[in-house]
């Protein structure tokens, strides 16, 4: 081991394609790492042997500026490109060697080494879905519209800034699903019923909640001093809204503490829903 | 090697968190093999000795059913967790051993072992400019408004239905990048300048083009036979859209072939933006 522990370090995520295997597999592993300073380099479509040797070189030129190797993240998957860029003076952790090669063994089928398979409109269907998805959740956000709604994967509902929106277009654009979104307004608590077009849909309707204190907090960065951002009304609407889709047996999750991702994750899970897209 | 190589395999993603590490990963790995087809079954939120023993439970009911090993992809970061679930009928790809260990090493320290440190909102300053960006791209989508343009990371121009609009929430969403985007309209065209909030941030522009054949097929999807959708009017429009950006000097590219994600790594890099966001 080093004796001086550097404070920083930078890290290269090296590809042939967009890099985002690399980076999210990278970043991942560095999560582990606290107390270092990871600076980031992305060197993607690295997909000829000119571009493998600017990428060498650029490893190679990171060496001498830090004095230190930097760690570099790879999933190079052509052996002529990956032996020129592995020629650099980097520490690399390489997805293909360590993964690729011996799943080759288990499967008994060599792999392809093509290039460019992640990430790409390979599948051309699959990818026309996802973008039929975007539109979808686009025009079905905060209950623009009814129609279509037979054609929805999933109904969110909630009160107005539980997340709904930025949850719907991730379930979208990662999972290809097709989200629309509904507030739960105090009408609809007066009312003591869900939105008018929804029951039908019942089966697959989500909520939101959200702690009425963050609540509070997310709706004063709108309208700071306003009686929708107060926490007395914040409360009384969570409280509502809780109520309401208790009663109407839909099941719901709080999403104050949680990311984009934990919560679309325990949507798919609970509703059983979706195949990921990369 | 098996002797009889099975047309389907089934892959399980297991993690602590939401296992979308686990699945970028494990689907990188296996768009390698062609003539395979792999089902995909994940298990995210593994984050307690109890839910290893369901876990590693549901891993042995797969390899009795299937009459193989399933392919298991893993992220788990805790060691009692993690060895529970090692001890289930699987093939383990396993993330941490193959790569945080050895790191440990290069970097002279100690990984913390800590769950959940991908994908949350650990990092709350972060998490806050991701969705302030989310919320900026939807209320800048297709011109909406020219409020604010000098908070902008990117803008985005082109014809209608060139891709824009997913690009932008790509950016927002993933990177934390506050993407406006403005179309190209026949009036721009008459006029012969860029819509009129945009000169002042032309540094900050950049452009999507795409061929008239498929502009023209997207656009026929939305307004079946219209003037909007002909042939000869996408190429009237392509054109003009590609000379106006050549003589303003705006770098651009064209999205005919590309994913929303090949598309997003070139503005970055063209434009030297953006550490990744997970």
């Amino acid at each position: 081991m080093p004796e001086n522990i550097p404070q920083e370090r930078t890290v290269v995520f090296v590809s042939d394609g967009t890099g985002i295997t690399a980076e999210t597999l990278g970043h991942s592993v560095l999560s582990q790492f606290e107390g270092i300073k990871f600076k980031q380099i992305r060197i993607p479509f690295i997909d000829s042997e000119v571009k493998a040797i600017s990428a060498k070189q650029k490893i190679n030129d990171i060496a001498i500026y830090d004095g230190i190797k930097p760690i570099v993240f790879s999933t190079l998957v052509n052996p002529t490109i990956n032996e020129v860029v592995h020629k650099a003076n980097g520490v690399f952790m390489d997805l293909f060697l360590k993964f690729v090669e011996p799943l080759e063994n288990e499967l008994g089928v060599k792999s392809t080494h093509r290039i460019g398979r992640s990430h790409t409109i390979s599948d051309n269907e699959q990818y026309k879905n996802r973008i039929e998805a975007i539109n979808f959740t686009l025009a079905h956000d905060d209950g623009q519209t009814d129609k279509d709604l037979a054609g929805a994967d999933v109904i969110l509902i909630g009160v107005s800034r539980s997340g709904k929106t930025p949850t719907s277009l991730y379930l979208a654009m990662q999972y290809g699903i097709k989200a629309a979104n509904y507030p739960l307004i105090p009408e609809d608590f007066e009312r003591g019923e869900l939105p008018l077009a929804l029951p039908p849909f019942k089966n697959k309707i989500f909520g939101l909640s959200i702690s009425p204190e963050r609540l509070s907090e997310i709706r004063n960065e709108r309208r700071p001093g306003s009686h929708y951002a107060s926490l007395e009304n914040c409360k009384k609407e969570v409280k509502a809204a809780e109520f309401m889709m208790r009663r109407e047996g839909i099941a719901w999750l709080s999403s104050t503490s949680k990311s984009i991702e934990e919560i679309s994750t325990t949507i798919l899970q609970q509703l059983n829903l979706g195949s990921p897209i990369y």
